[in-house]
């Protein structure tokens, strides 16, 4: 098993400095939209990983798919590294410029370029926010499901291939990008997939951009599924005595094919930090929460066998929650539970895992790293998307407390390798970043990792985009 | 606009002889599973496609992951090509062996090697046939949706990205494989994948290997999704009096967002083909053939909203098929009308178009492409799995009238451009193999297949992995 990079300690590479000659052509093109100011390179240096700031040397605030492939252009004529920025809310080191070079700030590529309502596709560039998405698609009856828990663009969520709370009945980034436009390393323009559903014409492109975290292309604009606003929403949460008991109930609901919408599980801690945070007032042990999406006959009877299936499973105290009012505060409750985590523990830092495994596994994995975290000492959560197998347990640990630290790193590490044990991920939706290159060798093997890289090297043959993450080339 | 490679012209490639020395090292190893026999090569040397039969010089039968590990070694070690052969139903002769080489037969490999019902997974050999497998879990209360007319393998259906009539609903193998056993053109073995439902651990090789029809490796074992049986099934045909009304009725019923298991169109000929075929006596106009998936009333629900939709649009005689055996015969029927069609059009080959839409432009490609067919005097007839846009126009022309197939072959072009001009793809579900290498550049554009190009000559330096197939190196 290889150890996961300590995450105050970067990994040496070389800087590769941007030349003036570059530097000067950006400032002519970009103006004020080119940046060398300390404040905006430490600001494009960090993600929400424990990372130390490791600042790109220029940040480039792009508006176009063409103003990208001028930036790329000048960075491959002088092998000067690029790292695409999106909203910074990656977990794993993504966007820390190791190698220096030109950060590519996308954030203000905000147009929704093309809604098709009658074919439920959307065309958007890269820097709208899967919020920004759902406000603008809203009033045609419409909406996109992926729902990490920052509000990310959906470059960036297509290049990590994120998902969320609905990811167990509409998928992930992986099933719902149709298309990309992206721009390469050599910084051309180029277009995969197409509007319609299927295709079998080719590689699938596509799907090898999508979850590439920045190291093969600047994505710059994304096309995607678009779902009709069920005719009928409903969620639940049940108490359980233990999370074993949560867990079951899940794994019943799924096996059973109950086209459940969302199925989280909050264990107790979870729930005692978002009740701090949020205020409500719920029991403080662990739960499931839950939502059902379609008709109102549909989801009536979804939610009946659902219920059903908790009460032989131990569940308690099943209750509805009926007004629009109640559900968001419940899920934005829950999309704060990292935020929750760290309110409760002032001055801590969150070390958290994403492994995912198949659901038949999911109860003995839970249970294993519970009884480490209890015996560990350090404060903890855990929050999942339990319907597809994957969780996140988070330690949180004094900022500084190299003890501490360490001893959540063992812990993750020894959870992670249960999880590739049992036919598991070390990320579910998180990615490799700089955090888990050592884990994804460990999961994929050897072999696989070198189609990647050789992947990776006829496509880069510079290895200017992102270097450094995902593997060591 | 590339012209489709006229299919009794194959493209002019230098064979390469496989050296005595390997040969005398696969007769050591493979003794009668090695065979040089004319008609064994014959057999091997073509598909469903009106190619001319170009057999491999020899054909190796294997049985396990290691052998085809060492046929590739060998095949690596002296630059011979290489082709996988499944049970030989793909229809753009991805199966010629045009610089010869050795065809791996996988249909030997029928191990399901392991069946996870508990997390609806299933690993089987790449010689399992969709047949076989659903047999083999139906006990388990589980089932594989994607069905392409033939009775394809498994590792056929996932090298094709092949689909069918219930990916409306299930997907495509895009969609449903997990995991790959890959031997890759080195004769090295890697896994892609876990059982996890979801992960974003590095680049998606498994979907890289899905859809890239034998050229980038051999996938001996596949790792799929499977599905609880459902509850409730019901089917419904209902005629219309034009194919435009037909395709209305599936446009509203999926941007409604009814989840429909299949929704295929079949025209007034399509019908009159299979009604002489298989003696159902519908109703000789255009129709659509539904089945609906779900809980009892969930399966009630859905076919009354669709029953409503068809009746407002112009749908007549809405006709439930409510025993099993009523459903099994109609199903059967549509599965067949490849050969229904041929078997009304005695000395006939098919030319068959494979184009697939945004859905809001099906009414318009598939009226265009209807007033051609009746212009141009060919019989031929629709199918189409138009819940996805897809579609397929078979042209019956007289075998070896190069002046009917000529019309055929200029009709089928003129459509995928269309296709093509309004978003669409080429192939759905059928794949590039030779003959639509010049539509996948007008497709994807040269920059596109240039990457694809850049990834196949990294995997495969040698250009051993059934080479000429999707695009020219």
């Amino acid at each position: 098993m290889n150890a996961p990079l300590p995450n105050d300690l970067l990994p040496h590479h070389e800087r590769r400095p941007v030349p003036a000659v570059m530097l000067q052509a950006l400032r002519d093109r970009f103006g004020e939209r080119c940046s060398t100011a300390t404040a905006v390179r430490e600001q494009h240096g960090r993600d929400e990983s424990p990372f130390p700031v490791t600042p790109p040397e220029v940040v480039v605030f792009c508006e176009s798919t063409e103003e990208v492939a001028f930036v790329v252009s000048q960075a491959a004529a002088h092998a000067v590294p690029v790292i695409p920025f999106g909203v910074g809310s990656s977990l794993e080191g993504h966007l820390l410029a190791v190698q220096g070079g030109v950060s590519i700030d996308l954030s203000r590529m905000t147009a929704v370029v093309r809604v098709n309502a009658e074919d439920l596709t959307v065309t958007v560039q890269a820097g709208v926010t899967r919020e920004q998405l759902n406000r603008e698609v809203k009033d045609l009856g419409l909406f996109f499901p992926i729902d990490p828990g920052a509000n990310a663009s959906l470059g960036g969520m297509a290049a990590t291939r994120a998902s969320g709370t609905n990811a167990v009945r509409y998928g992930t980034m992986r099933e719902n990008v149709l298309g990309l436009t992206v721009v390469t390393a050599s910084g051309e323009v180029i277009h995969t997939g197409t509007r319609a559903k299927k295709s079998s014409a080719g590689y699938d492109l596509t799907r090898l951009f999508v979850g590439s975290e920045g190291t093969l292309g600047v994505m710059t604009e994304v096309t995607l599924k678009l779902y009709p606003l069920p005719e009928a929403v409903s969620a639940a949460v049940c108490h359980f005595a233990t999370v074993d008991g949560a867990v079951n109930a899940t794994i019943q609901t799924i096996q059973m094919g109950v086209p459940i919408a969302r199925c989280e599980l909050l264990d107790a801690n979870a729930v005692r930090y978002v009740n701090a945070q949020s205020k409500l007032g719920l029991r403080e042990q662990p739960l499931l929460l839950m939502e059902f999406h379609g008709s109102d006959a549909g989801v009536k009877e979804q939610a009946e066998l659902v219920q059903a299936i908790t009460a032989e499973l131990g569940g308690e105290d099943f209750q509805w929650a009926s007004t629009p009012e109640e559900r968001t505060r419940l899920w934005t409750a829950r999309h704060k539970a990292y935020f929750a985590g760290m309110q409760a523990n002032p001055g801590c830092r969150t070390v958290t895992t994403d492994t995912c495994v198949p659901i038949s596994h999911l109860a003995e994995i839970l249970q294993s790293s519970i009884d480490e975290a209890d015996a560990c000492g350090l404060p903890y959560y855990i929050v999942g998307h339990v319907g597809d197998g994957n969780f996140h347990l988070a330690y949180l640990v004094k900022e500084g407390d190299a003890e501490q630290r360490a001893v959540a790193e063992q812990l993750s590490m020894q959870m992670v390798q249960r999880a590739i044990a049992l036919e598991g991920t070390c990320t579910g939706e998180h990615g490799i970043g700089l955090h888990k290159m050592g884990f994804l060798v460990d999961e994929a093997g050897a072999g696989a990792v070198a189609v990647m890289r050789e992947i990776k090297r006829a496509l880069d043959p510079k290895n200017i985009m992102n270097p450094g993450k995902i593997f060591a080339l």
